[in-house]
């Protein structure tokens, strides 16, 4: 297999994988696509620094780096690749609490990364800093498998990744929309002299996936239907038990319309966020580790350690021994009220 | 397919197909292997900031920022991506003659790349600056089709793509080895950090081309020893109609011997250096664009633009049409010298 993909122009990309993955969003309804560029690369996690670099002032120009800042809690390789590239440009600023009341006159000379549906709480969140600053909207999770969709996303820098509607983590491919030409082009190029282009085998394999999902779709095997059903059962049995809990709770969800399924549908997220409520437990992570749960603490999302993010995407095996080890951290809790104890033991 | 390559220790790489890479560096005897680290990426091409970003200065020292050269002519990717990246920790600096003859005490704070063979020259080369500085060298042509074997490289810091011995560089593939523990952690993490590793899809499909090259070794469909066949007639062809020429010349290559043929083996380099002779052909990219022959100036790769590099790596209708124009180009020569022209124009 060739360096070229399929022709001069767009040497390192699938001219027929980006048809397919536009006419993806256009039949979800998840993304305006026609005004905006698409942009291959190996992940969405390679996207984070190729639109940082995209968005940031020249070298060449005498501005002040930017400051890539995010608002808590938030998926935590922001942090850690933005530290890491260490660029001249940019550098990582912090949470936007920091900046957002701070006696300022302009949003000059920041980068907003937003995540929606977020990582770990589940949410659509909105940008925090408005005015100029340039915004990056991760929509890894903004498939109705595991949120609704409102309306179709149209923000000028978006990032999506095939991690997460069909679960191809380990293929390593993701696709930025851009409207603005010039950082389409600069995003693009950070690719091509970085990696020269996403694996073109694997370029092969997601064109076959995505046909696939899109000949299905409001069908039989529709995978949004099918990954809602499985995550809504989840997150509703979870819910039950630890709804029992004094314990340890969870982000509160509701029932919202949904403009793929044309109707109510209820929430569905890939993560718990669950926050301990008792005094003593002010390392949540710590509290489930006792009860052989593995979680991922507050703390790495930038967030209080009273928190911790519990992952709901795991196989059918791995959810029912996280329900039973759940259940017997919720049940143990009553042992010191015998009153109740007996009928919450039964349920 | 899912984040999750092999295990827990190596997640995003397969131990397998590492197996199998150290297996064909023996075999072949290109490199020692036993007591180096192996680094996966998207290519060669993610190697070079990888290497430099685990070769430079930690970004909480107070040294100054690594100075990352190479000896002209170079692979420009060096510079473009060190200088896109543009790191607090490292800067472009430029070639080696620029250092190697000023005044200096030590050679702290440079990072050496060295290419070898050399793309464009084709020549075995060694690391200029010497000392202490960590040198970078990238074996993407030592495979024993390009040149001849004379010993297995055994280098701290090298670099190979599967792109050139199995010619599959849409694929995206490469790999480090790397004698220190830290420098291949720091590697390892970019890389994962960058792209949380190269593509599984990619992975399987190399572990069936390593497989492949291997149970094939010295045999009647030996990759080697095909592609030196290949290579070589190429060279030999192209090297009977340049010899008539006074207006280009070749590089000189000559027969080695190989520790891999066993035997003292023809050249077959991958490309042609290609220098202009004649005092107005000082824009030698621009004297073959006139006979239409698309070559790579020699001011791409910091030498004089009386050099340009003309890939003999193209298929076989591909190469015909080059020897068609490469021959007209030199029969044209002697237009003007009537007396030998009828001679040249018959062979």
């Amino acid at each position: 297999m060739s360096y070229i993909a399929t022709g001069i122009e767009k040497m390192f990309q699938s001219v027929e994988l980006e048809r397919q993955i536009r006419r993806l969003h256009r039949a979800v309804g998840n993304a305006v696509v026609d005004d905006k560029h698409v942009v291959f690369a190996a992940g969405s996690i390679q996207l984070i620094n190729a639109l940082v670099h995209a968005l940031s002032p020249d070298a060449n120009a005498a501005s002040p780096p930017a400051r890539v800042v995010a608002t808590a809690p938030y998926y935590p390789i922001y942090r850690t690749q933005t530290k890491m590239f260490d660029g001249r440009e940019y550098r990582w600023g912090g949470t936007t609490a920091l900046w957002v009341n701070a006696s300022r006159n302009s949003t000059d000379g920041f980068i907003e990364f937003v995540t929606s549906p977020n990582n770990p709480d589940a949410q659509l969140y909105e940008p925090v800093l408005g005015g100029s600053a340039p915004v990056i909207v991760d929509h890894a999770y903004y498939w109705p498998h595991f949120t609704h969709i409102p309306a179709p996303a149209d923000e000028d820098v978006m990032m999506f990744t095939m991690s997460k509607p069909s679960g191809h983590a380990g293929s390593r491919f993701g696709w930025a929309l851009i409207r603005d030409e010039n950082v389409a082009k600069r995003a693009n190029d950070y690719v091509q002299n970085s990696i020269m282009g996403a694996s073109r085998d694997t370029q092969l394999r997601m064109l076959g996936i995505v046909k696939i999902m899109l000949a299905n779709l409001h069908g039989k095997e529709d995978i949004f239907a099918f990954g809602h059903d499985v995550m809504r059962t989840r997150w509703r049995r979870l819910n039950a038990v630890v709804s029992r809990s004094r314990r340890i709770s969870l982000q509160r969800m509701a029932p919202e319309y949904c403009t793929y399924f044309k109707r109510i549908r209820e929430p569905s997220p890939g993560y718990a966020w669950v926050k301990c409520e008792m005094e003593e437990d002010d390392d949540c992570y710590e509290a489930l580790l006792k009860a052989k749960i593995i979680t991922r603490s507050g703390a790495r999302f930038e967030a209080s350690s009273r928190y911790t993010r519990l992952s709901l995407l795991k196989t059918d095996d791995d959810f029912e021994v996280l329900m039973e080890r759940v259940t017997d951290l919720v049940n143990a809790e009553n042992y010191d009220e015998p009153a109740s104890s007996s009928t919450t033991l039964v349920m």
